[in-house]
């Protein structure tokens, strides 16, 4: 019954918005204003929570105002943060047998050239750590991964229980390891930035060039929070009459102490170290700036274009470099409207709060406004940092956007010297292409670790990403100054994009989807692609539970079921395909309807229930790995079920998960399969 | 802030569907059919699970389809049913010294005339007991309700455990009895019916009356499914792939045997009884007939007329009252069809399975097609017994239906002889008038124990029931043979309504509802009337949590958050309305906006988290009673959070929960108003 091999996606015409205007649209974007956009945010630190912070949220909301969005509001939470403390540092020392402290790591990194004078730049800490200061012997967990752990304890016989690990950034999100070096029983956690990891081959530290100085360090919340966003008020708005747990039972908080530092004092460290840390928690309120824009002929129908503002310091790469373009997006969007346009559908810009403290000022208006999304939201751009890297393009996004994302590319130009004339989507083609057989630009899966979070794995609502980024072949992490003090202005300045055509382009990406999705009749949704990935996830997953073929003989593990739900997938989108290219788009209720049936499919893939122990992760095909909340798991019910079965201390029971899991994704994909079918 | 008591609902002019079309469908329905497929579906047992019952939905399927319905399908599920063992009968005896049983309680019922020859009744039994055979003291527990417990253990200091119980049927759904028994440590329960509930002054046993004779028994399910549906597969439709529990995973199961036996039986009892319970619960498959109407205009929008089809014996009220009413509906709608009428929305009738066991066919399908039915329902309205005494009408409904159901009332005359010419509302008025200062008839709310569960509590779809019923001053529960083989034709054709004009009033109303739902083009859903039932419910909620001002102020407990949510709750209603007398109604997208709003705004009230220990009930506003299936109680999770508080082994953490309660529902009644908002 897998027919659906043969059923590829087919390009599908939808009808387009007005071309004048898109290209009016997109010709409004400039390179230079978004540069200023950037200077002009990067000045000052704004760390979410900070008076500054709350400033910035004021001028965008006035100069969204000022470009002509027709409201421009600040939504405020009162939600959980983190500081240092600021009289009492955070450090990590070594001790003598008469207990002083005769080495201590640097409380501060050097302050770039130009900011000396700033008084409010928050020393690199882990947001959200246990306050204490446990003494020990440190014990070097690589990356701090599952397998890592695994391997010190069954294949070294290294027991990490009373001990402080050192972990080196990198591969996965730092929440992991640290819920990690907690299972494994250690009493507390240094993180530090290794050489491998966070210096490209040939480049200068910086200012001279774009690597991390060895006194850098990587600031960063360490929650596991699996998507609830505030830790006091899981599924609920942090608002003034909301119910909070006490700040024992926050959710998804460290219960020990967590400290990152540089790898010149990593280099320092010997087998005893003391941690000392009295980072506190605080209740503070952080502020959204909410615009939008309504919709002429279906205001009740919202694309989202969000990003987060707070920065860890000036954030010249994260976010401002995405704050610049959705500040430049908004820009053109009024000056078209000065022209007479106006989208179909409500256009919504968000400035996200405290993104840093875990995505919580984009979860927090996500609960807010739960029941409104879910009726009415189409689809939801992230707009977090524009740009990791020189090299191309990088897509993440729900399979339904991956055909607008090549149109939309299409008709952007790409950025590249010498590539005048170009489209983006070729010059992107040529440098990362599918690893399957399929010749098109790659696109990846959404994970998590950027606001899009709440609005796709909890609500179900399309989403996608788009930056620049780095060549897949670079073995370093992120980008070497990640969360350190070295984000300015200047490094994107001097180095990512000098004519800032880079972030010009990501613009157009970002500005041209949302603009297909508020404007276009039918809505550029396309279920076809859904179907091509459901297969592939399919199989990907069959694959795993066959590396243990006897187990699945003796507890008669079966995926007939989901093949057979993703057939019927497949052709329901076929057949729904069709019928689209049939419909009268005179006949406005016609249009509604099948829109509606577009909007809703992702919205179908939610299940109620959650995945296990994970309530607010609720989409049934993708969520963040448990192992690693920045990577993407297609059917990850099923996936966790598997990880590490040959371990399981009851197989037979573990087995039956499995078999529970695949029953779930099987029901799943089939009730999505029949909101595609004719209604009635 | 509580200016609500200001905004007193106001008459809502509906732009009504067709009335030239409304009444023809009225006079469609005849009470001359109502009996003949009263009689038809009632000559032999049909129990679910059985070939009968498979047979019967088999004829319904076919005559639904030779009515002109535009379809009509079988759609089966495998769900836990439970049965007697057919060699080994249930009873319970009472066993002298020597172990010998010297009184045992009836096997089966005396059957009445005419049905004499009939091999497949099914005897009275508890369905889902344990199996077992308990031998014990017997402690009398009343109606077996909290209270009666609380009584017996704090008041009279009689303690239940290890012995065997017997409760009087009434009052409460018996799975509540059940479940305190449990709870009480009791290790069997014996459930009988007493003369004081189950015979009506001055009448009669069956058949010279309509009481319930001493030999007859009261059949049922003894489950506490909250809302679940089938035990082995909560959450998820009961289909071939499904993953099912074991059997001692099933949810709401009781762990002890139940049997049930008449008032003769219950007489005999002395203080030391042996249960013999041989009941066995078996994966059995069920059949739902669903049937449509293709809606003209909007076909991507359902109305629901569902009710059930099995029956513990001839189902003569339960449920085929109700069935034969659906039955004529259907014809009705096929008659207008065939003079070119088509609702403007889809028509969905729905013929359940296994309501008896639990609402199994109803919330299979409802888990089944929940997606669908979240995007798409308006309204559920629900077709169990059409009759249940011979006073007046009773309906409950959700706030928002209100309106409608005093309209169609309106449309319909009075079935009750000497009323020629009255409408069915003033003859319902004269008869129930709310209790406050309301002039109306009076409606209640939704409570439990038929199949609207699903679609109302669940899945938040405005739902309603319509039913003749006695006088509420009549002290007797439910109606006397209720559930027993006395639940003949001919008790309906003798006693209930000779002339079937009851059940044809019945019909209309019902009809009617379905009627204007699916054809008016804007939806006849009043929010006002919800905003007024909100005010109410605060007050009473308030008033309860009132009764402790020392601990309400000692632990700082206010309800000012829930007031406020309500009266914006009530501003966003007026407003709403005057902006729908306003809406353009040629202007398609517009209306179509409004009714999604109108629509969508029950669904507002879902909470995906549920209630505490019941995920599956999801509607803040709403809930069953956790002390009585049957009844509906307003703020649930306050309610629960408040009872029985002054005797919480931790208050301050028992007063902790009743704040968290306020605030979910103060978040989830503002977030509703919202929805009423103007959407951008």
């Amino acid at each position: 019954f897998v027919s659906g091999w043969f059923a590829k996606p087919m390009p599908v015409q939808y009808e387009k918005p007005s071309p004048s205007y898109l290209h009016e649209f997109l010709d409004e974007m400039h390179a230079e204003n978004i540069r200023e956009h950037l200077r002009k945010f990067t000045r000052l630190p704004h760390l979410a929570g900070t008076l500054q912070n709350l400033r910035l949220a004021e001028q965008i909301q006035k100069e969204w105002l000022a470009f002509g969005l027709d409201s421009a509001e600040l939504v405020w939470y009162d939600v959980l943060l983190s500081y240092p403390n600021g009289t009492k540092p955070n450090y990590i020392s070594i001790v003598d047998q008469h207990g002083e402290e005769f080495f201590k790591s640097l409380l501060a990194e050097p302050v770039p050239e130009g900011y000396e004078d700033l008084t409010d730049i928050v020393p690199p800490y882990s947001a959200f750590s246990a306050q204490g200061k446990p003494e020990g012997d440190l014990v070097y967990v690589n990356y701090g991964r599952t397998e890592d752990f695994f391997k010190l304890d069954r294949e070294m016989g290294i027991n990490c229980t009373g001990k402080i690990v050192i972990a080196r950034y990198g591969k996965i999100f730092r929440g992991n390891k640290v819920k990690n070096a907690m299972l494994a029983g250690a009493k507390g956690i240094v993180l530090y930035s290794d050489p491998a990891d966070y210096s490209a081959v040939g480049v200068e530290p910086y200012p001279a060039g774009w690597n991390l100085p060895g006194g850098g360090a990587q600031r960063g919340n360490v929650l596991n929070l699996n998507g609830a966003g505030d830790p006091l008020t899981p599924g609920y708005p942090a608002k003034e009459y909301t119910y909070r747990f006490s700040p024992e039972e926050g959710l998804g908080l460290p219960k020990i102490p967590v400290h990152p530092i540089g790898y010149n004092d990593a280099a320092r460290l010997l087998n005893k170290v003391r941690m000392t840390i009295h980072t506190y928690n605080q209740v503070t309120r952080i502020y959204n700036v909410i615009g939008k824009i309504r919709g002429a002929q279906e205001p009740d129908r919202y694309v989202i274009l969000g990003g987060h503002r707070d920065a860890w310091v000036f954030g010249g790469i994260d976010p401002i470099s995405g704050a610049a373009v959705v500040h430049e997006i908004a820009q053109a969007s009024g000056k078209l409207m000065q022209r007479g346009w106006r989208p179909r559908r409500t256009l919504i810009f968000a400035s996200w709060d405290a993104e840093e403290f875990g995505l919580l000022g984009s979860t927090e208006w996500a609960e807010d406004n739960a029941k409104i999304l879910q009726d009415r939201a189409v689809a939801y751009i992230n707009a977090d940092s524009a740009i990791e890297g020189m090299y191309t393009l990088r897509v993440d996004c729900t399979p339904s956007l991956q055909t607008l994302v090549y149109d939309v590319t299409k008709q952007v130009g790409s950025p590249e010297v010498g590539e005048e004339g170009m489209s983006l989507y070729d010059s992107w083609h040529k440098r990362d292409n599918w690893t399957d057989n399929r010749d098109a630009p790659r696109i990846n899966k959404l994970g998590s670790g950027s606001d899009f979070e709440a609005y796709f794995i909890r609500l179900g609502i399309a989403s996608a990403r788009a930056r620049y980024t780095k060549n897949r072949k670079d073995t370093y992490s992120n980008y070497p100054v990640y969360h350190s003090v070295y984000e300015t202005y200047e490094i994107v300045e001097h180095f990512y994009d000098p004519t800032f055509q880079r972030l010009l382009a990501v613009a157009r990406v970002r500005g041209g989807l949302i603009f297909h999705l508020a404007d276009a009749p039918i809505l550029p949704l396309n279920c076809l692609e859904y179907a091509h990935a459901l297969i592939q996830y399919a199989h990907g997953i069959l694959k795993i539970a066959q590396k243990h073929p006897e187990a699945m003989q003796r507890y008669t593990v079966s995926f007939d079921a989901l093949f057979s739900a993703v057939n019927n997938f497949t052709n329901a989108a076929n057949d729904f395909h069709q019928r689209l290219k049939k419909v009268d788009t005179t006949d406005l209720l016609a249009v509604r309807m099948v829109n509606d049936q577009l909007m809703y499919l992702e919205r179908a893939f939610i299940d109620p229930l959650g995945l296990p122990d994970r309530p607010f992760y609720r989409h049934i095909i993708f969520a963040p790995s448990s192992h690693n909340k920045y990577a993407g798991e297609s059917f990850p019910g099923i996936y966790d079920a598997l990880f590490d079965i040959e371990s399981a201390v009851d197989p037979a029971r573990a087995w039956d998960e499995v078999k529970r899991q695949i029953s779930i994704a099987a029901f799943t994909v089939n009730a999505a399969s029949n909101t595609l079918n004719p209604v009635a």
